[in-house]
């Protein structure tokens, strides 16, 4: 099975990142392809960013028609209706799939994402999927996307801070990771809170082998049409 | 007052329509400038078509500087969120525009649309804006965008069996047409069912002018913050 | 166009600053008459009042039937459904302007109000109107009506802290003020916290303005029609 | 106990047939004084009507210092809020206490009211109690109050194709009276259509015992606190 | 009338306590009888223990087919949907019970519960009724429910403080005991804080005696239709 | 990876078939291991029935302790909490794995299900997973869960009317088929109406084997927490 993971941003460091937590879940017979396109903003940073990255994401998708599924690794989701439109392979947004995961091993979980500007995005596409439901809390930790590609000790700190206050503010049973490039801190701060900490890169790798081998396509006849 | 109305779409016609229909109702000292992307599809239809229109609909934004405020006048409110990042201008979607005044004079109103492909966008965003409460039903007439641009007789007896239908079966009191390309022919439907029909390029001047007047500019501490 | 402003209480102080406020934004060819009943509560604050206050303002909108729009300027939208019922001209609530606006220029907004009574009525409405997808929050300040008439020196000290906490702890990107008699502190609260601040009276004016120049009149064959 | 039934129109024939039902009901104990205005409309339609009988009520409930509940016996619950603000004693709309009782009965119960003109106010108050989610469907059966006082043998006709729509379309499992006149009619279409239907009348008698027996009384401190 | 209250845990202590309290306010005429299970769990704390308790619950109540209503006296209404298929006699949990009171006397109430794990079966069980939307908050005192069977002098203490902070933080106007084992002190808290605080066991036989006066009866036509 | 399949109904045919089903999109290194309780009700059709299934379906649990994720085969996923305070290897329902898998690969989905006596649970678990917002209806074909087991040539026509109006009337994208028993169809609706059809005993495959590659176990510290 062929899985082409796009980071929709332009930073290749977070490519590399993803793609080794991509292929650290995948099946043995699944090759992922991971890909950013170069004309693309360095980070998706609230709405502005995201409409500049889906139109150069979106054409890697086209060059690459052998893939069975697509995952769109920016937790926002980056133009992942648009992204249905193309093709009727399974399309599978990393923040999307982080949601879903985490409702079947929670009753309800937080979000823990980088900027507050960020937050209004996030908050419409949980309410779009119906799993606002299931949320706690969207938190900001100040941390920028870009800033959790360097190596500062600050940055679990923060985040461990954040972490706590929705599990105690919020009654969080688990925690979404709310950026692509936190992905490869998971499985500490997991040990840390002592709760499922959930990362979208390797739920959507997860997502995207079970319907591939479910046999399910995206549907054609309605929103996702092709024009 | 300078407002400025883009069609995202790159058919020049539509936006001529727009722009009779905003100076129809604008206040003797606005100025409307209507301009549309010639790199841009011809009509926005789903998803993928407003993907390839929101950048050259921001590129317009930015070549008009001195704009008071800025109409996008496409019902399904293409890169509305993006282009609020753009400017502190008031940024006004026409399916936006539409949905406020038709629950300022009805209880419920339905939408009457183009394409059913183009639904689920629509009901996104009344969803996103809350106003979905106030939404009997969104009903596709399934005459394209384009063929709105032909004089073809038979449009207007579609439009009105649809408007029949929300008015009997959604129990809906005002009509919102959910198309800029229907905009000439509100007062003809208006009449003919005796109930109100909204337009939205109107509704946007209008909530434009007021936005103006007000001195009520986007916020840019959160989610439309520039980065 | 004629506009005609009804405070619904009978504190003829407040009828003359919202009377201020509107005209500070109407349109030169809009004439503005303010005006409030006799035998009606001194303020509204919570249900008792508002019921007390709508059949003496429903008789002043009888006697106004030269009339292009009403506005009825008090912030918990008293009687706005039985107003409509008796005119098909528009007729808009200060509370229900604020909150349409708000939601164009922010994703989220708080409202700041006098008691803790008044906020069940003002959530009722907000829901009623589907705009509570939008709200992050309503505080009250524990201000009352008539003591915002008085030059106390704290009002505004109070009102800073609860924007200051609507800001940090709802994530409120606008500020709706939730009361007609705050309405000349709205460009103070503005400057000082960075962001906009909404007053209804204004608001109102610019939508009724923009309802009547679209030709747009509340419907009559559903829960406005006539008995 | 004594519990004052108030019929907030001035239509006496309803009064007596709502005394009827409420005094069938109720425990020997207690005593029913049913009583109504008669500066009121004749009947409440719709929002105008419900408008001018909401003083005229509340003046009533003054009238009445010695009871231990009051029954607003109208659908709408005219003016519920304004009352609760009055008394801490317990205050119970027909149709609130219809909507409560048909929820513990019944996985989802549908509404058939009189006009067209009333859908409206009863939608509000079902999503203002949050009861909306149990509702499979409100229906006019387009016979007016004042025409149910009639003896017209049409009526059950009607009122019977109402209910067996409801069934079949709403998949409704329980059906609401939507009008204080249709008491007497409770027994006849229970029998027809092998299903409960709840009369608020009776409904809000059994409510109002249960509340004084339990020693409740309506909260002061919030939104029903007294001025 | 007989009303059978089913304790439906194997606590003795409990029943004994869920009876006084049900007999103290229910009408001379009504004859309570009340029982548990002894092969159930002895407290229901969360999702496990409910599972367990059903079928011994569901057991007792084919053991008292003279039953003219049923009483099921865990917070979570244990098995109450299942309950209902059993009879067509009204089933009544004092969960629910308590949520329906709450809402006729106050515009917003708040929980106090037993542990935090109950908490999203609490939760599920409001939006499921739909009376979330009256719901302020729902709080755990995490004091387990056998622990309320001991005279612990800080028991009061913990409630007091959490009562305390419903009221401050969520604004409830009244607060919700969400526990059987809590009645006892209903009376005390209720006189502490100056609010109603709402028992379910009363509740509920308040509830019942005003369905089966009212003549009504479970659906059968539905989701509770006999199998 | 082991995976547990419980059908939690005592029809082994059922069991077979599920089998079947789920081992033909394991992966190679997946086994499958499927069984049913013998002291459990034929078919779960309803609550009554569901109740009776719970206890049975947690003792085969226990039975299997070297299980890496469980699935229950029951379209109304009963006693998935109760499954999922067990243990805290991931327990998936099929109802569930359904509807999230619906939601990634159409905008709005239909159920098809057995009775209408099984709507109301359904629902019920819809809107508790907030995956109501993508559901546009719950159909009962009237074909009961034994029915189904038989080779009757009706079924299809039925089935196939049943999804016919759920496109065409409810605007459904996809299918969610409405019973483990139902399972061997998907293949021919899917080709039938040129839609996706999702089965949710592959689809609770594929989401098991996603859980356990990417490490994510059930959530300890809240309402699944172990009492």
């Amino acid at each position: 099975m062929n899985i082409t993971l796009i980071n929709p941003n332009s930073t290749a460091s977070m490519t590399v990142k993803c793609h080794a937590a991509a292929c650290s879940v995948a099946s043995p017979t699944t090759r992922i392809t991971s890909v950013n396109p170069e004309d693309s903003p360095a980070s998706l940073q609230g709405y502005l960013d995201v409409a500049h990255a889906v139109v150069p994401m979106l054409r890697i998708m086209e060059a690459y028609p052998d893939s069975d599924a697509f995952i769109i690794a920016c937790f926002d989701d980056s133009g992942l209706a648009a992204a249905r439109c193309l093709t009727d392979k399974p399309v599978i947004g990393i923040g999307e799939a982080a949601f879903h995961m985490a409702s079947i091993i929670s009753c309800k979980f937080s979000v823990v994402t980088t900027l507050r500007r960020s937050i209004p995005g996030i908050t419409e596409n949980l309410k779009n999927y119906g799993l606002m439901e299931r949320c706690a809390g969207v938190r900001a930790s100040e941390i920028s996307v870009l800033d959790l590609e360097k190596d500062d000790p600050n940055t679990l700190d923060t985040l461990n801070r954040c972490i706590r206050k929705a599990i105690e503010e919020d009654g969080a049973e688990a925690i979404v990771l709310g950026c692509a490039g936190m992905t490869n801190l998971t499985a500490q701060l997991a040990a840390e809170h002592k709760l499922p900490v959930i990362d979208g890169v390797t739920a959507a790798v997860g997502l995207g082998e079970a319907l591939v081998r479910c046999g399910l396509r995206t549907s054609k006849i309605g929103g996702y049409g092709q024009p």
